[in-house]
């Protein structure tokens, strides 16, 4: 099938500028020391609000959210590691993956033997600082690169990790874009991770700029889109909102969309939803490579949203996988990695993705039986003239065939092998000489 | 699978002689000016009284009929081109394609530049008169060959159309042989086309001769042949006959069954009706070269026995395919391009496709718990003898056990991998022996 | 998918002791002179309950069974054939293939000719006596050797069969093992024929020691099992047990289990029952070479419990296929074709497949909104250690996410990929922790 729209032209119109300002945009984020809980995502979400209207939600702690419970709010203002000459050989200013997240306080001398146990490095990747995290196992911690902790001497150390763990609330952005129904479309990007770029500054951007983009169109979905701690904050959000999740018809999770790879489409629970066959055909459509993986109840939130009391239509849009590419949880995850045209492309996909979305209806033939004289409506110099003369008159005929409130117009240009494009916009003429009309 | 009756078995007994007497017939509707309305038609239809009994309908002029108006008659005496000189430089007599078909009258003087607006040819096949229609936008116009185009001298020429267009009637064949049951199966085939062979002299003969061989036949289905013009008179039929249409159960348009390419069948709408199980069946029982093409809206009447207010169980047998083979809707579609054998083996494979919907029908065992005891019947011995005794045994076993009133011949047949013919002539011996009995 | 037990280990624990145990029953078995009813089947079955519980049935003669009568029953004591010279060149004490199975008696001098009416041999395998029956059109006859038969001079012969055909009863042997339900698993063997093993020895032999092994465990599942003359003695047990039917849920038919081919399972007449999803899966997990073959009204007794009129979910398991190797219902299926090691296997196999069956439930997760938080019920802890925690830990997430009362525990393993003893040891851990319930 030829593409609706063809990606480059997006990509043309929107990388050079949109880029660039994603990329600053992530730049932005990139220093905050985000954790599931505290200022680091209060302060991500303010500074998404310089780009769309966000409205920010508080959880308190200790708040039952189906069987968990919002956990205290972490902060944290300083953190190193003493020498015994007092010198600082890990230090959290330097980068704020070096401490464990979450970690307790401490403020403890220690011989290395005993410290070693606190201190997490990649040996196979001697040279990078892995992030990592102990949520609910009360642990303190700091991460460096391998090759500096074989260099660590014996002796005495001063783990100082000057964080507090006290109730609070559990912080998450929203932002609902209302269409002219309230049938819903669901974006979700996680906010939890502190200072790694692909994972996941790089969804919460392409998130924040497909936002800004739907906000100045008139959509017949309405859009919601969330940004929230991973697993926790998903939890927290459906827990909140369960009397909503009826009006939700699709749903992606953003993640991983800046990197260089090419496309990754996690499918649904069910893996049949619109979204997956309207996903499926943008990403073949556009005629670049793709992958298409079938879901497995790991890796992002769609874990939670297609757990089997909900199993809602989500489905999780990636470039490079999750923990399959080799700066995944690492500090070379960094600004380099990502990559402004990548980021424009990305909204450009998903761009094409709502826009098939918003189009993609089942309309009933209001003249069934036998064909409609076509010539009398002047239908037949209406939509001609342009070079596809031919497949728009074919698009004519399979329209009125198949608009029998059972095929959708993707189902229509899939059997036709007619650009959805050009289905769509014959669609349209049809409803306007009153020969087709939606199903409601 | 085996075929049920071999093809070339078939063939030999019929094509000696019928496949001429089709020629023959085909040859004698030749010459004649058919268009969607008229006495061409109606000469067309007395010549295959002949044949069958026939009863011809007019629906008046103005009749609406769905979405369209039955149009006005359209009759023609001559028509001709004349030079300066008074040269007929084209004229009607010697081939009626050489008028637009449906041509306004006209008799007018009119300097070539002019006149070229109204002149068609085919300039990549210079040699060949092009049939063309104006059927709903009046206009008038000649056809010629383009090498003829090209040499006509500038000058003054003089057009002559000779025709009629009044109101009048449209005219249609319809031939109902009743069978056992009232469900019917319908033939349709188009009648509309002047001096062209294949499309559709061809189906014409074959539907005939179809209907002769069936009239002689006791059959359990009733037959309905329909010879109609194509487009408006589907519409009209359907549109008279709308009442009528809950009885058909199976059908097929005929069309483009005389030349030498092998067989093509376009699908129903839906694709797995019966008439699409039987009619592959037998093409590839046949055990030669064919097509399958699935359903698409345009080509012939299929287009309005499939819109989705009828969505009539009704596929299109073919040979070469509309519109793609360099004859198609020229002079060259001529009395040398349709075979007296490719005429013959259409009926012939017609026959057996009858044949097969005649008896493939669902069964039940009337002794369903485990194996009735066959050789108390003296069923061993009854079917044995002949050299395929072990396939009738098996076919014995396969009908026993799979007739629970959901699997129809065809499909023990297809389950069993024994020929239909096996299967068919086994379950009426089982049905002798009160083993088998028929839903209904 | 990796095997849930592999099929060596288990062949190694029992194929040493229980083969050897296997074989020598078959060797017990060998000489009795079986048929569809007599002495010859009691016999076996006595022996049969030295090793389980079985119940003796006796139909008498003369019973309806559904379009069948129960036959008379017949026993022999010798049979022989006398040369002019009172020489015994056929005799019945050497190998009881030599009589025509369910002879009528005789005592008759007849001269080479005519005796050789009687007379049945394998005049490809020359050196082989065929095993022939004639349970239904009453005769007698000798089965011998073509080699042999081709040296009979002529002259006059004494046939003698001293056999008896009168009113008795038909004998059929019965193990039930309740379980914790009244769910039935039916297996059964035929024991009919005389002095051949592969058919059905084998399937006697694997049958007994498999109700052995299963007699020692605590099942869900019920079982019965029923060793009953092939065609006769199974519509004998469909009649009269048909009010037991309803609580059959899987059923095989075994036999052809002791030769050294891989297996065949020869699927229900559905085709996607429980059994074989269940058989396929064992066979396929077993990592060794396996054929699956759809169901035929042809073979085995699944021809009588797969009858339209029960359709019971009863599939086949063989080695070699019925009529499909040289051995086959000849002199050579005997005590050296079948092998200790391939007997073993076969009760491996079905122990394997009914441990599948068992642990195959479905369940309802108790928590299926978003994912039950795992860390505070200690279950990470509790199921790693183990080196596959990976997949120990996937097989929670898939077990809590699929877990919606819809998909089995094989359809599970098979989504994920995980072996299915994971996948059930995991499932029983997280039903300890009442995040799992069964679907009743």
């Amino acid at each position: 099938m030829k593409p609706t729209l063809p990606l480059p032209e997006i990509e043309e119109a929107t990388s050079a500028i949109v880029g660039e300002e994603m990329h600053a945009l992530v730049a932005k984020l990139f220093p905050v020391c985000r954790s599931i809980t505290g200022n680091g995502v209060r302060q991500t979400l303010q500074i998404l609000q310089d780009y769309i209207p966000l409205v920010v939600h508080e959880v308190p702690s200790g708040t039952p959210v189906f069987d968990w419970v919002v956990p205290k709010e972490w902060n944290i203002q300083d953190a190193y590691l003493l020498n015994e000459a007092g010198e600082k050989v890990v230090d959290f200013a330097a980068n704020n993956l070096h401490v464990l997240n979450y970690s307790t306080p401490i403020n403890k001398q220690l011989p290395l033997q005993e410290l070693k146990k606190h201190l997490f490095s990649l040996p196979e990747q001697p040279d990078l600082i892995p992030y990592k995290t102990s949520y609910y196992k009360p642990n303190w911690g700091f991460c460096l690169p391998d090759r500096q902790l074989q260099t660590l001497e014996e002796g005495l150390y001063t783990a100082v990790i000057d964080a507090t763990l006290e109730d609070g609330s559990l912080t998450y952005g929203e932002l609902y874009l209302p269409g002219e129904t309230e049938d819903e479309v669901l974006v979700s990007s996680h906010v939890c991770h502190p200072s790694i770029c692909n994972d996941n500054l790089s969804g919460i951007a392409v998130a924040t700029f497909l936002a800004r983009e739907l906000a100045g169109r008139k959509n017949r979905y309405s859009y919601r889109f969330i940004f929230i701690p991973a697993t926790i904050g998903a939890i927290t959000w459906l827990s909140q909102n369960e009397n909503r999740l009826a009006n939700i018809r699709h749903g992606l999770v953003l993640t991983l969309l800046g990197d260089e790879a090419s496309f990754t489409y996690k499918r649904t629970r069910e893996g049949n939803f619109e979204i997956d066959e309207v996903v499926e055909h943008v990403l073949q459509a556009c005629g670049k490579g793709y992958q298409l993986i079938d879901f497995f109840p790991y890796g992002y939130d769609e874990r939670q949203f297609c757990s089997p009391g909900f199993n809602l239509p989500v489905g999780c849009l990636m470039r490079s996988q999750h923990g399959e590419f080799p700066e995944y949880h690492t500090s070379a995850d960094n600004l380099e990695f990502v990559k402004a045209g990548s980021l424009a492309e990305s909204v450009a996909l998903l761009l094409e993705v709502t826009q098939v979305l918003e189009q993609n209806r089942k309309y009933r033939n209001t003249n069934p039986k036998c064909e409609p004289k076509l010539g009398k409506r002047g239908l037949y110099d209406s939509i001609a003239g342009s070079g596809d003369w031919k497949s728009r008159e074919m698009a004519m005929f399979w329209l009125l065939n198949l608009s029998d409130g059972q095929h959708s117009l993707l189902a229509i240009a899939k059997r036709s092998g007619i650009a959805f494009s050009t289905i769509a916009e014959v669609a349209a003429v049809l409803q306007q000489h009153a020969l087709l009309e939606p199903v409601t």
